[in-house]
């Protein structure tokens, strides 16, 4: 029943600005601030706009994203709480830390599991409350000139990678980079660093590392589910209707799945084009994979043993995590599993 | 910024009835369509009016909710596609269909690979427009009186099972039944039925199947990622003015997110209930599922031999499928059993 009258509404007009940590180049991550202010602009006849900036127009990408959004200069980011590691640990929480939940896990602890008012517990003394704004599932572990194998393959190798992952490989003898992502080719090709890590097939495709270091390694154990959020500066998302607070929190949700789903169509297609440029796919060995685990977990310890908010977010993580991994390994794995055998022998 | 005045628009009043595929007993799936509602409803101060009638209250479950919105009787329906297998198997195709793809693989077809388009495509023709509106997740293979190893034990075995899937499973000898949900326990215990299938643990503990049949097979290779759908009368979506049918769409996309983060965060603690009450989990053997699997493929090549549009969906799930499932065995699965080898190691 489609009925008349038309019935008067009183839509407010609301225009804010939205800082993006992404350049454009990264069109699947920097586009989910696009694709959440174009749902918003449609659902209100144009009267809720978020202008969408790339990082270094307004504000520099990182970590000042979210300090503009704590300062109230723009009203709104599209980020990754890890840039602001250095400040609190506690930012990543939500976002990726090491040998946390994959995707899907995540998700069922930011919507279900009480994590999107655990973080914003934490956000809201940085005037920050934030919302899950997309994921790029589980990251490769990054492009390497030389094969590493062992522990001893780890000595001193210039890695370029993030806060966190640094902060536990730095206990494996390797030596983080911190280098902005278009100096990374370089870089490698020089043999400046021997190895950087970046997202997944289809961002790293783009910046052709594979032409400067072809051994790609997988899986990046410090991004097994990395969420991207949208922060609002708190008292402006508080200066919301609740009509607009409610569509907004639909519109993020929306936006939040698009972009795994983009991700998850995309790199299929760009695994292929790479591997038939002639990379070649490593993984990481188990030596490797499970010295970096108790290397997390000692971080971990500290961190929680100095830090009570991060300890109470961690662990509310870590309780599921387990639960989460128990169920999975049921009938998730052992499906996918059969599908992927069923791939190899050329049966799909 | 927050700027005044405030502006007026014209908001429609709509009211529609949608009619849910599912019993209220089914909280999670048939709280898919409450989720719906009440986004909409917060959206618009209350003019765009979704009322959901659970199964029987306006229409039986199952195939009569989507006949319904084809007349026009209601507007619209959350349903499953393979419901209204009988009528034409192509309704399966984009819910669920035995070894098709899971979860996140279906949604990054669904919005991203073409796939909302080919099935309204097919939908049109019944005056039907579809967007997804939920997912399970992996289902499980069901509840079992005596433990199946062989293909010898499928031979005669009365087990309560969908179309498409019994389609499959009578060609290995199984002879499908069609019973109620609310049949099955008394079914199973008096051993009229053999086996019997549902949907996952958190919805089979709820009907206690583990009582009178206690081996829980797994995976169930017949719904690896359903959809749930909501179908809405054609004319009826069109005649949406623009900015309904665009926050429709954006709170469909947030539903559909909704339910398997639901599932993802229920079903772990309700297989540790069931495991605890003495549950035996099993998995289907290598033996049956590869002989499910060839059997599955049979029944594809007549499907497609006589029914051009299931042949023109299936063939294009097939393509991104086997794309799939190259990519998500290189960082996720890796990723995902290095966490699992963990749980079961009591490290997490």
């Amino acid at each position: 029943m489609l009925a008349s009258p038309m019935i008067a509404q009183t839509s407010p007009k609301v225009t804010w600005r939205m800082t993006s940590s992404f350049p454009k180049s990264l069109d699947t991550i920097y586009g989910g601030a696009e694709v959440l202010s174009k749902m918003l602009s449609e659902a209100t006849d144009g009267n809720f706009q978020i202008q969408v900036f790339a990082a270094g127009e307004l504000v520099p990408g990182g970590a000042p994203a979210a300090d503009a959004v704590s300062a109230g200069t723009v009203e709104a980011c599209h980020t990754v709480g890890y840039y602001n590691f250095g400040q609190d640990p506690t930012f990543a929480l939500a976002a990726a830390v090491p040998f946390s939940l994959s995707a899907r896990g995540i998700n069922a602890w930011h919507y279900h599991g009480g994590g999107i008012d655990l973080y914003n517990e934490f956000l809201a003394t940085k005037n920050i409350f934030a919302l899950p704004g997309g994921n790029t599932g589980v990251q490769m572990g990054g492009w390497f000139r030389k094969e590493i194998n062992t522990l001893a393959d780890l000595q001193g190798l210039k890695f370029r990678v993030g806060g966190f992952a640094g902060k536990v490989l730095t206990k494996l003898g390797v030596v983080p980079q911190q280098i902005p992502g278009g100096d990374i080719y370089p870089a490698l090709e020089k043999g400046t660093i021997d190895a950087a890590e970046w997202v997944g097939p289809y961002d790293d495709e783009k910046l052709g590392f594979y032409k400067v270091a072809p051994f790609y390694y997988y899986p990046g154990w410090w991004e097994g589910g990395p969420t991207v959020h949208f922060f609002f500066n708190k008292a402006q998302y508080e200066s919301l209707t609740p009509t607009y607070q409610s569509l907004l929190r639909t519109a993020c949700r929306a936006a939040d799945a698009d972009m795994l789903q983009k991700y998850d169509y995309k790199n299929p297609t760009a695994i292929k084009s790479l591997v038939g440029q002639g990379v070649q796919l490593r993984p990481f060995s188990p030596e490797i994979l499970q010295a970096s685990f108790t290397a997390a977990n000692e971080v971990y310890a500290e961190m929680e043993a100095t830090n009570a908010p991060f300890k109470k977010i961690w662990e509310s993580i870590k309780g599921f995590r387990n639960d989460y991994y128990q169920w999975t390994q049921v009938a998730e794995y052992n499906y996918d599993t059969f599908m992927m055998i069923q791939q190899r022998d050329g049966k799909l």
